[in-house]
């Protein structure tokens, strides 16, 4: 087992296996968590976070490959972090996008990596905002996040990105599905994809016509563009990219990147300290302090709002 | 408002009014809720509490109702807390329920409660056993709470009696639903009702067939009885009551019942400590603490998991 500084020097070299290695350490609960984050702190704050998030079949994964290959252009270094189940990444879709994406495994300065939504602790919720710091502290200009536009923890996980992106197509009835998911109200920049298709102008229209009436709903003065793409051409990926970096401008001349920032800082904190308490209240069963809290409560020495005190009272001393 | 005191003492003689009261005062959350339990505390465990729960249809509120009868022609005082939305107590059922059970409302020895399933802060996982507190202090002997066999929080209420009753009826497919609820695991004893129609003993037998499979899962030596019955006549009523006697007595035997009221009394104390810590997390919202971590953290000063630390250290401090 290596130490961990020298991964974490390995991964700012931008060596892979590194960064997997560090992944894996900080999203499965391993005793080197704790070590790992302190050692990425200090590293961390300098990516930007971009939310990518939509129904399956709008083509999140195409649309994430091409915006890959627009900031490889760049020159910056990319990090995706894919939650979603139906994402090649994750396993789950068509061989044509795995060989589309494939163009990017080769190249150094990207980094790939799948999150399983089962088996964490405290959910994606809970090990998302890890992974995003292993690969920001490994010196990720952006980081793409995907997420399925549906459940509540993967439109959290987008809510918490610096900007989000919400990707429809046409002619999926993504309009209502949209507005059922609140997906209307998280995203900074959407996106119509595969704009070649009957109804993309339709599908755009409504989302236009849905924005405006949500506008009173919505904090400052950005309204969110709507870009048409067809990213298997990569066309229209160039202005996704512009209206990510104007979103980005106006979010630092206004101070909302700082205040996301500490949201996001504040909610990840809550997250861990939640996950935390509830396992050491579970850590607590066949432990003598709450069987004895139990028999004085039948006995009727306590009540149980009281032997809570106590127990909450025991947990920060152990 | 009448002080605490006095609403314990007047619910000790049988006032219904003072135990509505006090349930109010312990379901809502109260300023009053710390010393309403406090002062119940040394009245309590006296009562015998029995869970009834079956699909809707089953006939549970007769059932109930029948076994409320019986028991006050033994001259028991009783207790009934309606979780079931579909309760006539609860509002939700027909009218030739609410007639049924109207026979009771009468009787000073016998004090209705429903709950709803809505708006709780810990859900009724968290509301059930303190309204079942006041129902023991007030001097019931036996308490019968009704719960629709679905849902998670329901069956985990039925699991924390001291005996569970498991209704079915014939012709439901509930042989099905039941093994899909678990209820096959958390029953003491098995009531088939609306024994007069087709298909009971059918019921009966597919029934006794699954608790026999099951077997090897259930602790101890107790194998559930199954009993028929047609409630809206009372037939079979007085079996479930002897059934009812059968299993306490067991318990007490082989000190299960000790052991469960333990378990209970120790599920109450930490989901009453969950909640409360989920309470004080997310009261520091707009508070200096969480903000001045959340600041560190962007600063790269400190990793989530210390701040966490802090955070909980601070929980027990304020």
């Amino acid at each position: 087992m290596q130490d961990v500084s020298t991964l974490v020097a390995q991964a700012r070299e931008g060596r892979p296996r590194a960064v997997a290695r560090l992944i894996s350490l900080v999203e499965g609960a391993s005793p080197q968590l704790r070590e790992v984050m302190a050692a990425l702190a200090p590293l961390t704050g300098n990516a930007y976070v971009v939310g990518l998030t939509g129904s399956p079949g709008v083509g999140k994964s195409t649309s994430t490959s091409a915006l890959v290959t627009a900031y490889r252009k760049q020159g910056k270094r990319v990090g995706v972090l894919a939650v979603d189940p139906s994402s090649p990444f994750s396993g789950g879709a068509l061989l044509g996008d795995r060989v589309r994406m494939s163009e990017h495994a080769s190249d150094p300065g990207v980094y790939i990596r799948s999150m399983a939504t089962r088996g964490h602790l405290g959910g994606l919720a809970w090990a998302a905002p890890q992974a995003i710091r292993v690969l920001d502290a490994a010196g990720c200009d952006v980081i793409l996040v995907e997420t399925v536009g549906v459940g509540q923890s993967e439109v959290e996980i987008a809510s918490q990105a610096d900007t989000s992106v919400v990707l429809l197509a046409p002619g999926m009835g993504d309009g209502i599905q949209a507005a059922k998911a609140g997906i209307l109200e998280i995203g900074d920049v959407y996106v119509v994809n595969k704009a070649d298709r009957d109804g993309a102008d339709a599908t755009a229209r409504e989302l236009n016509h849905m924005l405006g009436l949500g506008e009173a709903r919505r904090p400052g003065d950005w309204r969110p563009p709507i870009v048409k793409t067809v990213a298997a051409r990569a066309e229209g990926i160039d202005e996704v990219l512009e209206a990510l970096e104007k979103h980005r401008a106006w979010m630092e001349e206004r101070g909302v990147l700082a205040e996301r920032r500490l949201a996001r800082a504040a909610h990840e904190v809550e997250t861990i300290a939640v996950t935390a308490l509830r396992e050491r209240i579970g850590d607590l069963h066949g432990d003598r302090r709450l069987s004895a809290l139990a028999e004085r409560i039948v006995s009727g020495d306590l009540d149980p709002y009281r032997a809570s005190d106590e127990l909450v009272a025991g947990l920060t001393e152990s």
